[in-house]
């Protein structure tokens, strides 16, 4: 079992821990009553497991299931969940655990921001993407009609619960999907795990998938640690977001967003080339990691057609923008720039 | 010109200064745009001095306004704003300015803590319970079908504007209805203001309002400063609320807030004399300073019909419940019981 302390709460990370998170919650909690929400591709699998290592702690547990996909990360859902709450009488001193992905982490997160001002969360990821990624650092969202993650808080959980054993039952898909993340943080901070990434692929590195996470768990802790609220180093781990954003938008959120994040970083390495931003090579070096793991794509839009989402980005700050761009594998900068050149850069 | 600083923000008290709002808006904030929420009792009387003043600076103001009332402070409204926003491409270092009472002002601010994960916010309260109670201490919610405030955030503002001049335009409902909460200031912490009170009537209190404002807000100055976060001393502010929740969510929020607000100090009183937990004789002390502000009303709900609406207040916690009570003028604490205790009072 492996545990990195991340701000006031801890990550753990080993195979098969799921049988055993009503102890551990138990340590970190004064709540005798949990929601337990799930989608219904997760609620299946592993529903019945977490509320019954929780009864057997003496806890209770209430499931909360919507229906998957990240259609379901909006305003609507989120209702759905307050109403839950309020008619099963939840009250400040409960508590919510988030069961799945990086969908039902973000809204049952910002459900547990927002409901009375802020109960306590736990977060149990089954996804590699939020494994590695959305489930550690207290970034919450729903998504609005004009794009992704616009209304949202920063909530810390209580703790972090990743049991690596889901990943076997984890469709191939979502496997390339969490990949697409774990790629980014080794172009953004480290050379050491992207080299280490460049000697897998897609079916060897699951052999040492646990060392991964734990790898990507630490750059994003030292990281956040620096940054929580996102004023200037955390910006970093937008890293090919800003055109995922876009790709995602104009796929109406059919494509994954690992696959679209991939295509980002391509893009934005593309650009950076072009324009002397990084050393010459780095698009080829990316390229190359990113086909190990398929995740390379065509898509659709031309560069210019992406362009109009990025006035909708969360990261234009009035009329300028920060792009983050990696000089080198392992190094990366937030370069600020008006938003009428990136548009011009986009053609 | 009086100046209160509460945490990290200042509180300006003083008649006219809405037409200086610019200027001070521009000193506490790097925003160049801003959108001025107000509903539409309020907008004709001050959106147009809101946004001559932030132009006289060079600032740009963009209106929002919604049809008046509790029933406003919902999740339709707040997604209009969301989508008001979006389309309007606002990004984190712009502004929320919410103008109005305490139904804008809470769902104006929760609308700043939660766009993009929260953007500057100025509180101008317009009427006089904005003014001396939620406008001040960071408090933002919207009420839910189940209950009041259920769903809501703990955010800062920048700046509070208090001009009194708004309060000679003020229906004398809504200048009543902000007595309520001034009497509850005098009850729970300081005996001065409530004997000051007993010494003037709905009247004669106008000559001297900005120095009530100003000791409200010094009270709640002192009661923020010392618990942020309502973890214990802060939850005295909710003196009378618990019951007067009941009493709007009855009336379907037709019945004012201070108007219910005062009905259930008046009720707790009332219940804390029979069983021997205040002095003898407050509850009479209490109805005749509420005589004198037209803050006493029958209503229709009995003691026991307000119960099943306690099982969804925010300061229950689990099976046991925070009563405020004042054990005499100026002196209050919370007094934990089971929640069935509390309904066996109730009868």
């Amino acid at each position: 079992m492996k545990t990195i302390r991340v701000n006031s709460y801890d990550v753990v990370i080993d195979s098969g821990i799921m049988d055993k998170c009503g102890e551990m919650i138990k340590n970190v909690t004064k709540a005798q009553r949990f929601a337990v929400i799930a989608d219904d591709n997760v609620a299946p699998l592993y529903m019945d497991r977490v509320t019954a290592s929780l009864a057997n702690e003496g806890l209770s547990g209430e499931s909360f299931v919507f229906v998957h996909g990240e259609k379901s990360k909006c305003s609507e859902t989120l209702q759905f969940i307050y109403s839950f709450l309020a008619a099963k009488h939840f009250t400040r001193t409960d508590c919510i655990i988030a069961l799945g992905g990086g969908v039902t982490g973000d809204m049952a997160g910002y459900a547990a921001a927002t409901y009375l001002r802020g109960i306590d969360l736990i977060q149990i990821p089954t996804s590699l993407l939020a494994q590695v990624d959305s489930s550690v650092g207290g970034k919450t969202a729903i998504d609005l009609p004009e794009g992704k993650n616009l209304v949202g808080a920063f909530k810390r959980p209580d703790l972090v619960l990743i049991d690596t054993d889901t990943l076997k039952t984890l469709p191939e898909h979502f496997f390339i999907d969490g990949m697409g993340e774990v790629v980014k943080y080794g172009m953004i901070k480290s050379a050491p795990l992207f080299d280490k990434l460049c000697g897998y692929d897609i079916e060897s590195i699951k052999d040492v998938i646990d060392d991964i996470i734990y790898e990507c768990v630490s750059i994003k802790r030292d990281v956040v640690e620096a940054d929580e609220h996102e004023k200037g180093e955390r910006a970093l781990l937008n890293f090919g977001h800003t055109l995922g954003h876009s790709i995602e938008q104009y796929y109406h959120y059919t494509l994954s967003h690992g696959r679209a994040v991939a295509k980002g970083m391509e893009l934005v390495t593309g650009i950076a080339e072009e324009h002397g931003l990084c050393e010459k090579g780095l698009g080829a070096k990316l390229a190359a990691c990113l086909d190990r793991y398929r995740l390379r794509i065509d898509i659709e839009p031309s560069l210019s057609q992406l362009g109009g989402a990025v006035l909708n980005d969360k990261k234009r700050q009035g009329d300028d923008i920060g792009i983050v761009v990696c000089s080198e594998v392992g190094k990366s900068s937030v370069v600020k720039m008006p938003v009428e050149t990136f548009l011009s850069y986009l053609g």
